[in-house]
């Protein structure tokens, strides 16, 4: 058979990514990116039709052997009908027929998938997932979302729902979540999530998260020297910054504020303070793993797959999270051997979204 | 196509049941059943071979038309080897080749699944869920049991361990459950769950639950009178014993004793009570259906079923359950139109396991 190729189009709610994929292995042969337009959809539309012709000449493929183009998009779609429903970033998506749309500007085939389905489907298909035959899929960033992949295909449910794992509620009466209810899993562990528990608890435990507020310093510090076009982060001396937070209360006073603010926080500084030995990070730390475990214990007990599959910002923390969670979702699972759960980082990192639209035919 | 008939079943922990079915509709043909001999295997194997056979005279077809046995047992399986892997009723089950040995002992083709899985199949094939393309099925008994059904085929996952929904957590740090593990739906859901929150509330709240206190003496009482060889229930006049457990503090003691020991009674009970407008009754019966509504929303967000069908003892308590927890569940899932998400009692009642057990075949 001659070898396929497939366009991957990524519409994420930051960034616009285009891949052209090998069909075979999903090896990625060219790819483009860049940030998503705030002007909303058409804009958007028209810099990824661009992005496609620049990747398709800078491969170098034949046209005839461009069999498709698989679209993900970061929003409720119609899968079935190939339409985006709406967009919680940007204005105009509301029931873009985005596969006629694409199909009729790029003269190929489309198909199209939530972000989530299609990453999970890229990392079943080539990712941490290959070879197993039941994939559940997680991506942790701003929120948590899921895919579940059987047999190579996307599992979709009644209603094209299924695999909401990040609305799957793990602490009854707990936090309000995005969508209104309480508790979510989403409420508790994903990034932003993160990063208010530790703005809490620096607010709450003034002697408290001395790495953790120097971290914040030195990022601050950072910025501003960027803005004033000075060179970037650098290696700062941490004892210094000790020091300075330990000596300077009023310093802390005002990181307080900034954390109570939820700005300059985010989950991987509260991960990186945790990992240099910060007591009050870990503790933040330490509780959403623990969230975790019992959000996607639940959904393993329901779904029984051959391994867990963890995408997203927060999932590059390391073993400083894979490692904890591992032995907690162990203790939480039915298989009597604990091996039989596995979970693994995703393996495609940026890629997965253009991989796996373009996985979309296969 | 001629018409065809399958053999059903059952072994369940306290019943064993066998159908003749017809291939066709589901319909039974014949039954018969009796209580589990506790001797252990063999000899629930021999009961249900005797039945099997009764059941086939009494059906009067045609040996060549029955095309297969297939076989619900009441606890884990290999189903893809067709084996037992143990009972938790009963010696003697560990690595029983089950398939195997009752096709030699009926001379027919076998197959076989754990109940909830059958339990599953049968609803959705030939009970509430007829007609639905995702089925999501619980039974709340003494413990509680979940199955998927996709497109008429049992979904398994990759170890024959999905559905597990009793054993997703719902209340961290909660009761301890069966599995060891603390807060699973069936530690604060199932029905031995609700009976024990009743006989708390009962110890912890002397002056309450008058209702419930005087269905249990009547109880008591009818179990006394039916073991003098009288006759049995027979209609009470409420009136008369509120009064009586009002007038006699030290039968309130009496019955907390008993109700703490947790014998007596049972979610039937409990939920009859609190129809009958018993306050401590309806506050237990609220908090159950709360942990279920989360058990059975998170695993529809994750499954998407078109509908949930909830079987088991349980479910018997009709509207009081139903009605609230349709509500509770609204609330909780993904669906914009929350009449997406159907919750409906199983309609095979005391049949499910023989049919789901025949529909094996299908």
């Amino acid at each position: 058979m001659t070898e396929r190729f497939f366009l991957g189009l990524d519409f994420g709610g930051t960034k616009l990514a285009v891949g052209l994929v090998d069909g075979a292995d999903g090896q990625v042969l060219a790819r483009a990116q860049q940030p998503t337009p705030p002007a909303g959809a058409d804009a958007s539309i028209d810099a990824v039709v661009a992005m496609a012709q620049r990747v398709w000449l800078a491969a170098d493929v034949e046209p005839g052997r461009v069999a498709g183009a698989g679209i993900s998009f970061g929003g409720p779609v119609d899968a079935a009908h190939g339409v985006v429903l709406l967009s919680h970033h940007a204005p105009g998506w509301e029931h873009m027929p985005l596969t006629r749309v694409l199909g009729e500007r790029l003269g190929l085939p489309t198909c199209l998938d939530n972000d989530a389905n299609v990453q999970a489907l890229g990392e079943a298909r080539c990712g941490a997932g290959r070879g197993a035959r039941v994939v559940l899929y997680l991506t942790v960033s701003t929120g948590i979302g899921g895919g579940i992949v059987v047999d190579g295909r996307i599992y979709r449910g009644a209603h094209g729902l299924a695999g909401e794992i990040g609305h799957t509620i793990v602490q009854p009466n707990g936090p309000v979540c995005t969508c209104g209810k309480r508790g979510c899993l989403e409420s508790v562990a994903a990034g932003p999530a993160i990063a208010r528990a530790a703005a809490r608890a620096l607010v709450e435990a003034p002697g408290q998260g001395a790495i953790l507020r120097e971290l914040l310093t030195r990022d601050r510090e950072a910025e501003e020297r960027a803005n004033r076009g000075e060179e970037g982060r650098g290696e700062e001396r941490h004892g210094e910054y000790l020091q300075a937070v330990a000596e300077r209360p009023e310093k802390g006073v005002a990181l307080r504020q900034r954390a109570a603010a939820g700005e300059p926080l985010t989950a991987a500084l509260v991960f990186e303070a945790a990992r240099a030995g910060d007591a009050l990070a870990n503790r933040v730390v330490d509780e959403a793993i623990g969230w975790l475990a019992i959000g996607i214990a639940n959904a393993v007990n329901v779904v029984d797959p051959d391994i867990v599959v963890l995408g997203g910002g927060v999932s590059r923390a390391g073993e400083r999270l894979f490692s904890p969670l591992r032995a907690a979702i162990a203790g939480m699972c039915a298989p009597a051997d604990p091996a039989a759960v596995r979970l693994e980082p995703a393996a495609l990192g940026d890629d997965v979204g253009i991989v796996g639209a373009a996985s979309l035919f296969g």
